[in-house]
């Protein structure tokens, strides 16, 4: 499925669903509106999945691996190669995403979309490479504009493949040395504010790492003029291999009639470019929770979307995403497993 | 085991444990404090239970229910019959508690502790009734100093129960048509703020009934005078029998060197009890989340703690203990569970 197919199928939330959650919603045995977002949440994926009783059965995390050229800029306070590393202990079961997947009940597919190292064919690792990495933003665009299409492509056609395998829920989630950024890019060209206003210290770098990281982010907007108002164009030239694929989960989620958990600051800029292609996507989103990366808030505002979590993560790789799709699924299990004030023969309340 | 051989068992956290989560924390193969809250609680839960492998391997939410006679104040937009019938609803499977304890893992353990209803022997309800319901408080005091320390004492011996069966963490939960009214009235005793100021809407009451309920609260604080140095002549005189309940829960988890997950307003006016008579309980806690009810910011400031989440939640039952002990197992097992750079051969980050 490629990208125009994807963005075809996509149409607004059902009414009727929504309208018919709520109402029940309102008559379960509790204070009207006293479960807060967890309600609003139940509503949203009958929205969603245009059912009153939706079902989440199979859950997957996809954690998108790839490198960035932008790194020899010294943006990161980590070697590039730790985005290799990090795919082996992905595969070993020992990284942050592992733990949380396991305790939300989530499968999580790593995947290599662009990591600079020639992986053999290993256990748990799908290999989907676009390109051995971005080339460096500073010096020329960081992807081709065919390079950017095959990346969400991968993550369109890893969206269809799931749901073909009855994953009903999908999170988004990235590794890659050097991506805070691409995304910092990204939303300062959309927003148009100051780089240094959506430019934070990523892994943890000091006062001059961060100049360092600011000093590359305007050259690279100043030398490849990403047009905002082409969100392909954007993604290409200051954007990453991982962004895009995960634009790709997103949009081919929202095709799909399946609510995507994004994660952090890097999954939200793969999300920003699918729904400036199209705003209805963020229908089908739902945010994981607020990353201490700064230019995350703005991303978000920019959606309308609120984080469901505020826990200080800046770790990406889906974690948040993980502990995220707990809390939709409790809101999912409270429009589907809670009785109504009828039956469960409890007395309503009256104004007073 | 009564309140004094409880409180005599309670020791602050254990500061060899907390150092030596707090190294491997630092190792992990993650940028340094990248797991933000999550790595706070692996720590806390290693000072907690004295071990740098802690386990969660039984959850338990107490549900304690109990009525109010200053419902008669017509403080709530429901009758004080419909603690009984939640009652039911808990023992049916169908409410709040039971859908998200089931989806945290947690077993649900319902208590009348002081509803005014003689329930018969039913699969599922422990019945350790103290009184049929508190006294206006409006008229005279809630409970007697004997019946207040009953009740505490019943939230002890279930913790003591409940570790005796293998539970190794808690959660607090409240059923009590009624109770932000002493859950409001014990704030205001203890900070001496105006009741205006930390009294909201409960289960959803009009600017009339908002009126009603800050005046009863006024004129059961003048009447009773409850002194804010003696915690539980402010429970007795002001509070109610399933708050005494949750401050012994609270208290018998320090004891015993378990964590316990507060809820919301209500549960938190017990932890505040709890801590007024020995501040040390407080490393124990773990605040679930924000209520809607603005008195409980109040209390949480109080109690230096910081809730894990905020979902505009307030319904009480232990919902949002169930949803914050899965983030309190999520940093056990990032604790427990996550590999250092070492283990996983990942190259460090250099300061830049």
């Amino acid at each position: 499925m490629n990208l125009e197919q994807a963005l075809a199928m996509i149409e607004p939330l059902d009414a009727a669903s929504l309208q018919k959650a709520q109402e029940r919603l309102d008559r379960l045995a509790i204070p009207r509106g006293s479960l807060g977002r967890l309600l609003d949440i139940g509503r949203q994926m009958a929205g969603i999945t245009r059912q009153l009783k939706p079902r989440i059965s199979r859950k997957r995390i996809f954690t998108l691996a790839a490198d960035h050229g932008v790194v020899a800029e010294g943006v990161s306070a980590f070697p590039k190669e730790v985005t290799t590393q990090m795919v082996f202990n992905f595969l070993r079961g020992g990284a942050g995403i592992n733990v949380l997947g396991r305790h939300a009940g989530a499968e999580v597919q790593v995947v290599d979309i662009g990591v600079d190292y020639d992986f053999p064919q290993l256990e748990g690792l799908t290999r989907r490479k676009v390109a051995r990495g971005t080339r460096n933003m500073t010096r020329e665009p960081a992807m081709t504009r065919d390079e950017t299409m095959q990346a969400i492509e991968v993550g369109i056609e890893l969206v269809r493949e799931a749901v073909a395998e009855g994953v009903d829920i999908v999170g988004t989630g990235d590794m890659g040395i050097g991506n805070t950024t691409p995304s910092s890019a990204i939303i300062a060209a959309f927003s148009g504010l100051p780089v240094e206003s959506v430019t934070s210290r990523g892994t943890g770098i000091s006062d001059a790492g961060l100049a360092a990281k600011i000093s590359a982010i305007k050259r690279a907007l100043a030398l490849n003029q990403p047009d905002p108002r082409d969100p392909i164009d954007v993604l290409a030239k200051v954007g990453g291999l991982e962004i895009a694929g995960i634009a790709g989960l997103v949009i081919s989620a929202a095709a799909h009639r399946i609510p995507a958990v994004i994660d952090g600051f890097i999954s939200t800029a793969g999300a920003l470019i699918a729904c400036e292609l199209n705003p209805v996507i963020s229908q089908y989103l739902f945010a994981a929770h607020l990353s201490v990366e700064k230019g995350h808030r703005v991303m978000l505002e920019r959606l309308k979307l609120k984080p469901l979590l505020d826990l200080d993560l800046r770790l990406g790789e889906g974690t948040g995403a993980a502990l995220g799709m707990f809390i939709v699924e409790a809101g999912v299990k409270v429009l589907t497993e809670m009785l109504t004030f009828e039956e469960a023969q409890v007395t309503d309340g009256q104004q007073i």
